[in-house]
This record gives structure tokens, C-alpha cells and sequence, in this order.
């Protein structure tokens, strides 16, 4: 997290955009605009933070062209139309910098079955376990105590934090991140009634991941019951989400944490989920939906918008004569109708 | 997942069902009806989607007797009077077709403790740690990383997926299926407040769970405060549910994803719990109970019934004007009190 | 569970108190005034529970000076100003007799770095990992299957439960509980849109937890994007919690089970967050403010209190006519102020 100060001349040159001010002002760290001091580069993507480009000590900042001007006035700036997208590029290069790089090769307490498929330049942490049949694709990082179960897939260039299992039959697709804790591809929640109790429906199906696909700590993927469940490419998932059997998420979808979707649910492409929201099952969402955090989504959602539905917190003494009156609302339109006809 | 086909014959012989159709028709994959080819098996178990069996590919659809006679119309047809429990035996059976069998004994990686007690055909995963006093029964199927703590009991027949927690003292049953990432017998959520903060109270107790009890992904269940929580036989517990400490829940008791249970409350037998349903401590609930998905129960039931609280979702314009109708609905509830009154 | 039964003068002599009656009488367990024995002792701190001391079967019953008399009239009591503290005391003095201790020294599957650093009496658990530059302080306990990754720390005499990721340059302080499953130190949830999908924000920061915090199984806390995520001393977090990017919770704030905390709010000191409570970023949320379970708190806070917002739930029926005039709420006030007018 100390690394060698960067001069702004090679970050340019790694990362491109103009720059305004000296080339060799060297940079130790990257800083929100009200914390950073001479040492720091920062950004401003925001207009609603451009007050602090005034007062900000930043070294230099990121900006947009139409702050140019206002930015090269206080110091060095990097110019360029999309500020924070090149402020995501910034971390990359700076976390390529200062994070150990994979070590290519298979430590020596991991269990990998004679019968997987190693690709190039695989990195297989301590005390991982590779089963049978299971495929890792080149450069692909699996990180200690992974579990990757016969017959799964690993893409190119995935990288499985420490303690991932990827079930039997799953796959996930290239430059894929899973973070610690996930579980892909336990079994989906089917059974069937009887007099004895529950009979379960055995999941037959897996689980399908597309390219470029982000899963956050403790992120549960349920496998199909007969067919599998899909996540499409591009999809972003936070931590503590739970995506159960035979769902399918479309492409470039995000989700935030702790949100959950049940059974058979379809969610298109280019949908923002909020965190802790609910989508019940068997319901079809179209693209570009937009659910508000802690909303349950109880039917088919069939134009884009943004839906929302959580209860509005207040003071609780104010919730509690509001929830009351609540547990009587239909009356109260009752006698609405009543006075109205008098 | 592509066994070799069976014929139907094999199929009737070893699940029973009347064979309307020929018996050497060979089966390669369950499918539901609107993706069944002619070398799948499908099913029609809710009335609602009878129309598909006219349209369906499927080469065998399973049907109730009222329906015999429009299913073999149109191909071969299995006679039964549950269809749906029938595909969960199928599933079952298919299962054990095309999944690898147990192979009984320990892995070399395993530690396990000299004190610990294994029955007859147990299969213990790389890497799992059993502790001094552990008792696994016979043909239990302990997965990879799986920790079980010491004098805690695994019941015959019972399968622990890779990455299972079972903490000292605590008990499942017999045939029992638990998911990766579940933790069994953390410790209960206690503290008496002191002038100088939180003073944990111990947790003394530990979990007992049943038997034929399927407990989902990264779900935890945490010990007793000084007696134990109690899941009793047949209860099946989806993903990334939590149970607090002193819990106990009924015999066949469901309850979906992300459900979560405050300490000391009691549910009763055969009550089903929608996904992400909330309930608050030292409640009673008693038996035949169902609670709607996303609901927040906040006081004992003590009638059958279905019982629901989530906040409607709708279109976000008029959530908010709806939502800032809803802080000010006590003060509605008067104007119309003062209206009557004129 | 099952040790040597204690006198009462040694359990006085431990933890102090006013003994009323026969020191030599001898506890086997600790247990709840409705289930407690002559072999138990018990405790009353809820005057709701004070008509069980006159049926309960205990041995002993820690008191207050208040209700002293009435407790001795009917057997042992240890009378004390804060029974509730007593009983706490009183688990951990009870755990500690009954539980196997701490055995230092590192199990020979654990893959520990040469270039980690291990305090004084530490144990490192069977197949745990200690990466390069981590540090374990002393008296520390580190758990099976735990991922100690390069440069983070672990205060003294802090326990960490089997199967725990802390990640790199992540610290947590002395006295710490870490309950199984937890993941510290996992990305935070920070995606930059562009024309081709979302491009990755690294996550630059790391998770920085005080003395005496306690967190559930399965919590996760992550890393902050530039500076740390901030966990103060004496903070409670339940299972199954999730703290996003950059959170900052205050000295001794307790949360319970399946809250969560998305990313930049900052939460006092002394709360209390109800299980399953959302709140959303960059909120300020100040001391002493005591959340609701299931409430969404979607503006920041700035008085101490209670704060609500879970729907009040109901049996179904009621529920659906309510909800369905929960939609048109806004419609009604119009209705009710037309009528006002006239």
C-alpha cells in the first residue's frame, strides 16, 4: 500500500489523458478530493462535489474538459472525458503495482486430481481441491482452500479467492472474479409433497457463468433443477446475494448486497438491483429495470423504469400510529367513499 | 448429466407408474414440458400448464389419471396419481444413475482425531478436520474442509457438502444433506450491557437438529444460550438462512432463502416461510402456518393461516407520492374522523 | 457440558456477590428459572419474570438487593446490583471450566510463512494459512481452514473460529471473537460504467476492527476503496451482516443478525441496528440511535431515539385489501382534502 512514489509523466504514459502541469510531480497514493494532500492524484467525477476542487490539496486531480481551466488553476490536472472511468483504470495500474503477482504453478499441499486439466500459467493456491474432469484455463488463479468440484469449469484469467466451491458441472467464463466464502452450485430448494414428509427433487441441472463476471463474499448460485442457471457476462454481484435455481440474469445486470432472487426468475440486461431487494419467483423482468433497495418485487416488471417498494422509515413513535392506521386502511377509504356519496 | 438412455421399462420397473406407450422407448434427459425432445421425459403436475401437452416434444410425459388419455394421444405416458412426487423420485433416481457413488474411507489429507468414532462406509473428504469425541454415523459422506468439532454427531447416511461447520456438541440426524458454507453451532448473539460495554454471555448450549433435514448454502444455525436449539425431523432450510440462538422449529417445517428467525422463537410443525420473511424473538408460532415472502412477523400467531407484510412495490413516482401520503396517514385517519363528524 | 459440579462458595469466590444460604450446595448446570433443577443455578433481570421465582425448582438464583427476601424465602440466592451481569460473568467462568484451553503451538498441517510473524503463545489451528508479513499477536487462536492473508493482523488473545478470511493489510485488535465463515477484507462493490460494460474500481483500502468486537458466522466486511473500512472497540455484529466499502460503525454499537450497511455511512457510537435492517450509503447516522428490525433507513440521522419502518404484517386477506389501498394512498388524500373543502 507504500509503494514508490509515480511520476505523473508514466502514469500518463500508462494510462493516457492530458496533462496539465509538471510531468515529474511524483504521486504515493490516490485520495477522495477532501482528503488528499501534495502526495495524492484525485478526481472529480461528480458535480456535486466541484466546490471542494477549490480546497482540495491534491498533488493533481482528474477532470473533466470543461474543468480544465478551473483545475489547472489550483495545480497539475489530468484532463479527460470521463473522469471516473479513468480514475477505475488509475486503480488497476496502481493495484498491478503494488499487489504480489501470481506465481504461476501448484503449491504443494493442493489436492488436484490426476484427471483435471491444468491450462497455462495456472496459479493453484495451498490446500486447494481439484476434482476430476474439472478444467482451468490459463492464467487462472485458485486461491487457498477452493474447492472445484468434478467436471467444473474455470476460464481464462479467473481469479477465485480463497475458499470458493464451484460445484460439479458449473462453469465460469474468462476474467472472472469470485470473492471468499462463495458457493456455486449447491443444490436448488425443489421438493415435493407427500404424505411423509418432503421428497426432494434432486438438481440435475448446473450453474452457467459468462466472461467478465464479478461474485461477491458469500454469494450463493444455486444449480438448476433440470436446466441450469445462467449469468450472462458482465454481470456484477456484491456479497450475500442469493440467486436460486434456474434464474437468469442478463448481461451487464448489477446487483447489490444481500439482494435475492428467487426460483425461475428471469432478470434482462442492463438492470440495476438495489441492496437487500427481493424479487419473488417466476416472474420476468425486461432490461434496463431499476430496483430500489429493499423493494420486493412481487410480479412481472414488463417496461424499463425504476420500481421501488421499501416501507419508509420514520421516528417510531410516528411509524407506530402510522402502522396502526395502516392495519385500517381499507376502512378508511371505506368511510372516504362514504362521506363522499353524503 | 449424459448417462447412457434408459427405456422406459427400466424406468416403470424401478419407480413403478402405468406405462401407457412402448417400453423400449429410450430416455436421455428430464426436461420440462417446453424444452422435452423426443428423447426426454417431462411432467404435468400443475393444471395450469395442460395446455403444453399438446405442444410438448417430449418423448414420456408423467400425468394423473385424468389425464391418461390426452397424454398417450399424443405419445407415451406414465399413469400415477402424484406426478410431481413421482419426478421427485425420478430426479432421484437419475441421480444416482449418472452421479459417482461414495467411496468409503478416508482421505489421506483428512485429520482426524484418534478419539473420534466412525461408523461403517464412511467417506471422509480431503482436508476435513474430525475432532476428538466427533461420532460419524454409518455411511455418512463428510465433504472436503468440513470442520466437526469435538463430541459433535453425524447422523447415519448423512452428507456434509465441502466447506460444512459443525460446531462442538452439536448434532444432525440421520439422513440429512447440508450445503457448503453452512455453520452449525456458532455462538447465540448475547451480551449483558455493563458501564464499560458488552459483556458476552456464553453460549452453553448446542444445536440438535433432526433427522431428513436439508439445510441450504451458507445458512447458519447458532448454538443455545444454556439449552439447545432445536430443528426437529424433516424441517428443510434454503440458503443463507439465519437461526438464532434457542430457536426450535417444527417437524416439516419450510422456509425459503434468506429467511431469518430471532432468538428463543418458536415455530411450529408443517408452517412454510417465504424468502427473505423476517421474524423477531420469543415468539410462538404454532403449527400450519404461512408466511408470505419478504414479510416482517412481528407478534405470535396462534391461528393457521397465511400471513403477509411486505410493502407493495410499484412504479417509483407513485411509490413516493404514496410513501409520503404513508408518513402522515394517522393525521389522514383524523380529517376523515373530523369529516364524519360534520 | 456435563463437569464436575461447583459449590457456591466457589462460585462466589470467583465472581463475587451476596450469598444467601448454604455455601456447599452444588451447581451442575446453569439454566432458566422455568427449567432449572435443585442441581441449577438461575437468574432473575426481567421483572416480567418475577412470578417464576416463587415456582422455579433452581438451587440458586442470582437477585437484586430488591427482591433478596422473596428470593431466599424459597432457597440459595447470590444477590447482586446487576443480576443480568452476574449471569454473563457467570457463562464465561462456566466456559471456561468446561472447555478444552487454548494449546499453544502451530498443528503441523498448518502452511504458516516463514516471513509471518507469531506472538507468544499462539495457536494456529489444523490447515490453517498464514501468509507473508502477517502478524499474530499473542495468545491469539486461529482456527481450521483459516486464511490469515500477507500483511493483515491479529491482535492479542483474539480467537478466530475455523474458517475465517482476513485479508491482506486487514487488522483486527485484542480480545476479538470471529465467528466461522466471516470474510474481512473482501472487494468492496465499486464498478465504473463504460461503453463496454463496467470496468472495475480496485479496491485500494483495507478493513481496520478496534479491541473487544465480536462478529457472526458468516459476516462480511469489506475493504474500503481508497482509506480503510473502520470497525471501533467493543462493536457486536451478528451473523449473516453485511458492511460495505468504507462504513465506519462508533465504539460499541451492536448490530443483529442480516442487517446491512452499504458503502461510506457512517454509524455512531452506543446503536443498536435491528436484524435485518438495511441502511443505505452515505448516510450519517449519530450516537445513541436505535433502529427497528427490518427497517429501511434511507436518510441520515441526526437525534438519538428509535427509528422504525418494517410494514406491519398481517394475516393475508387483511393484508391484500390493505396493500391494494396502500397503491392509491395518495389518490385517497386527495379524496379526503376534495371533501374538506366542501
Amino acid at each position: 500500500m507504500s509503494p514508490t512514489p509515480v511520476a505523473l509523466a508514466e502514469l500518463i504514459a500508462a494510462l493516457g489523458g492530458d496533462l496539465l502541469g509538471e510531468p515529474d510531480i511524483r504521486i504515493a497514493r490516490i485520495a477522495p478530493l477532501d482528503e488528499a494532500g501534495a502526495d495524492a492524484i484525485s478526481f472529480l467525477a461528480n458535480p456535486r462535489y466541484q466546490a471542494q476542487l477549490a480546497t482540495t490539496g491534491a498533488g493533481c486531480v482528474i477532470v473533466a474538459p470543461a474543468l480544465a481551466e478551473a483545475a489547472a488553476a489550483r495545480g497539475a490536472a489530468i484532463v479527460t472525458p470521463d473522469p471516473y472511468l479513468y480514475f477505475a483504470r488509475l486503480t488497476q495500474w496502481w493495484a498491478a503495482r503494488v499487489r504480489p503477482r501470481a506465481v504461476a504453478g501448484v503449491h504443494p499441499s493442493a489436492i488436484v486430481s490426476p484427471d483435471a486439466k491444468l491450462g497455462q500459467g495456472v496459479e493453484i493456491g495451498p490446500l486447494a481441491v481439484i476434482e476430476a474432469g474439472a478444467v482451468i484455463g490459463d492464467h487462472a488463479r485458485i486461491g487457498a482452500h477452493c474447492v472445484i468440484e468434478r467436471d467444473a469449469v474455470v476460464g481464462d484469467q479467473t481469479r477465485l479467492a480463497p475458499r470458493v466451491v464451484l460445484g460439479h458441472g458449473c462453469r465460469i467464463g474468462r476474467r472472472g472474479i469470485v470473492h471468499s466464502g462463495v458457493v456455486i452450485g449447491a443444490d436448488g430448494f425443489g421438493f415435493a409433497p407427500s404424505k411423509n414428509g418432503y421428497v426432494k427433487i434432486e438438481q440435475l441441472g448446473a450453474v452457467a457463468i459468462g466472461d467478465d463476471v464479478e461474485i461477491g463474499a458469500n454469494t450463493c448460485i444455486d444449480r438448476g433443477a433440470l436446466s441450469d442457471t445462467v449469468i450472462e457476462d458482465g454481470v456484477k454481484l456484491d456479497n450475500q446475494i442469493q440467486i436460486a435455481h434456474n434464474v437468469h440474469i442478463g448481461r451487464n445486470t448489477a446487483m447489490a448486497g444481500c439482494a435475492a432472487v428467487a426460483g425461475s426468475t428471469r432478470i434482462g440486461a442492463n438492470c440495476t438491483i438495489g441492496g437487500a431487494a427481493n424479487i419473488v419467483g417466476h416472474l420476468t423482468i425486461v432490461d434496463g429495470v431499476h430496483i430500489s433497495a429493499a423493494t420486493t418485487v412481487t410480479r412481472s416488471i414488463s417496461a424499463p423504469g425504476v420500481y421501488s417498494g421499501p416501507y419508509p422509515f420514520e421516528e417510531n413513535s410516528s411509524w407506530q400510529k402510522n402502522a396502526a392506521t395502516l392495519r385500517q386502511l381499507s376502512t378508511l377509504r371505506e368511510r372516504v367513499r362514504d362521506l363522499e356519496k353524503k
